[in-house]
């Protein structure tokens, strides 16, 4: 007998990441488009249908076999309903993202957050398999977040759960955030605020190894930090203390098993993961410390579509 | 037909606090007992079981329309067996409390953190009825929190869900802490931590209102601030900026419908509240500000049984 199917959606500012899966997480096809973000992203939608029309055509799969659609986009999105209250980056504004979709496709959909879908498909297939609970972290060219409580993400009373980004790290004298607040922790730990104190370090000329780098980046802290280089010591020290503490105030009120780092800053790997745990140690509750455990993001891009596929999953099998 | 029954039960330090209550949370009869502390607490459960017995005889409920017992501790507490890692005011530790008190009443047992099942109870039938997502915060001796999201309690891992008096709030220069470490919201913001500040105030001379009160305590504070005593004014504010900061960046993350203050402090009632909402808007994300609202806790000292009423309900309506 053929599997039911479900199909994840990872819409991005440039590409839209689709992919089929069966119910027990074996990846049957993936593949993407570009995102049409001209006049709104308009025709983002029926690219999409079309794209999936043609796609299970292809593949010779039933669709009534398709439980459904879990899709993915950057923004606050209820997720009862897959409404867009917006998504900057898309274009879109107050659209109905879930109808729209479920129509030109003839599929019921679920949809969130995507930082809150990635962090459903570590939960799935990645690093926080078998976790009820987990914090999902993503450090990028933001701060992004996933909670997952009892099996389930926050998505919160306007779809914007999770968003850890936001958190308040520093009261006074905190960089400007484009929320229009300072000092956010998106401000102080993303691959950004890096780069920015790397700039800063490298022209306070404290450190030999960033001197000899033209525009040093996040990466190039992390190897100076390896080559025991004190100005990239320094600003890896400042962001895992920074970091570890919203972390550990966080894990403190909502007791994980897991917190799993992701995004372009985690492929730092243990230089992030070891002082990291050691700041969250120092400010988390011990009981809360002993049961939580530090790693590093698996799916990679594919998190979002996994995720996507689990929502529908865990959604249909209510 | 008689209507199914839900027994609450909220266990202190001094008194165990019984309630019997309906389906639709009407009330049928409320009683208390002391808790005898002796011997590290064993024969609390039996003496449970024994009033529990007579109480139903004496209000002639049928035993077989009870479905079951919700019961609230101070402590660490597994939520899906009752089972107690610590209750250290009661003497509990690594006791299966969820065991004991089912096998000696014949009913079925659930049980949780005090705090936890208060933020049911305000949930259920106080400041947070209709509520999908609440913060629930008491302000007493220490503080202690509830959090409830997708209309559940988070227990956490190992039962510290919800422990927000233990979120790091001053990384230098903080109180020490019952929990060993230095700086926590409890200490800056509790009952205990406003009489402290204030007889720091008192001393340094400058609380013309508080210079004339002996050992003032949370509740003089508030007084002198109504009355615009500058002393008190700075304790105030200092105390409604660190609880703001925390629950903003508690609620960036939960995005919760509401935020209900309870614990002795509570009762200051606007004096708390205003300063506490304005400094909650600086530090939350506008998104997170536009659907929370703030209210006073509704149900005093009737919110563990009641909150235990519910937690059956909810577990048992499954």
């Amino acid at each position: 007998m053929e599997e039911r199917k479900y199909i994840g959606i990872d819409i991005g500012g440039t590409t839209v990441k689709l992919a089929v899966l069966t119910k027990e997480g074996e990846m049957v096809h993936k593949w993407e488009i570009p995102t049409a973000k001209e006049e709104a992203g308009k025709t983002i939608v029926s690219d999409i249908a079309a794209t999936i029309n043609d796609t299970l055509n292809s593949l010779n799969v039933d669709k009534t076999m398709v439980e459904g659609i879990g899709a993915g986009a950057p923004g606050f999105i209820d997720q009862q309903t897959g409404y867009v209250y917006e998504a900057i980056n898309i274009g879109w504004k107050e659209f109905d993202m879930g109808r729209a979709l479920s129509e030109s496709t003839g599929f019921p959909v679920w949809a969130d957050n995507d930082a809150n879908i990635a962090a459903l498909g570590e939960k799935w297939l990645g690093a926080g398999k078998e976790c009820d609970s987990m914090l999902a972290v993503t450090l990028g060219t933001g701060v992004g977040g996933g909670i997952i409580v009892n099996k389930k993400v926050i998505n919160g009373a306007n779809g914007t759960g999770g968003e850890i980004g936001h958190i308040t790290v520093k009261t006074e004298g905190g960089h400007y955030c484009n929320c229009g607040r300072y000092g956010c922790l998106e401000t102080e730990t993303s691959a950004t605020a890096i780069a920015r104190k790397a700039a800063e370090v490298k022209a306070s000329g404290t450190s030999s190894y960033l001197h000899t780098i033209n525009e040093p980046t996040a990466k190039d802290v992390f190897e100076g930090y390896e080559k025991n280089d004190e100005g990239c010591i320094g600003i890896v020290s400042d962001v895992t203390d920074q970091l570890g503490l919203a972390l550990a105030n966080l894990a403190v009120s909502i007791n994980p098993e897991k917190i799993v780092i992701g995004g372009g800053v985690s492929k730092a790997g243990e230089s992030l993961l070891n002082p990291l745990k050691k700041a969250f140690e120092s400010y988390a509750l011990p009981r809360v410390n002993d049961v939580c455990d530090f790693s590093i993001a698996k799916l990679g891009n594919d998190a979002g579509v996994i995720g996507g596929a689990y929502l529908v999953k865990t959604k249909s099998e209510k």
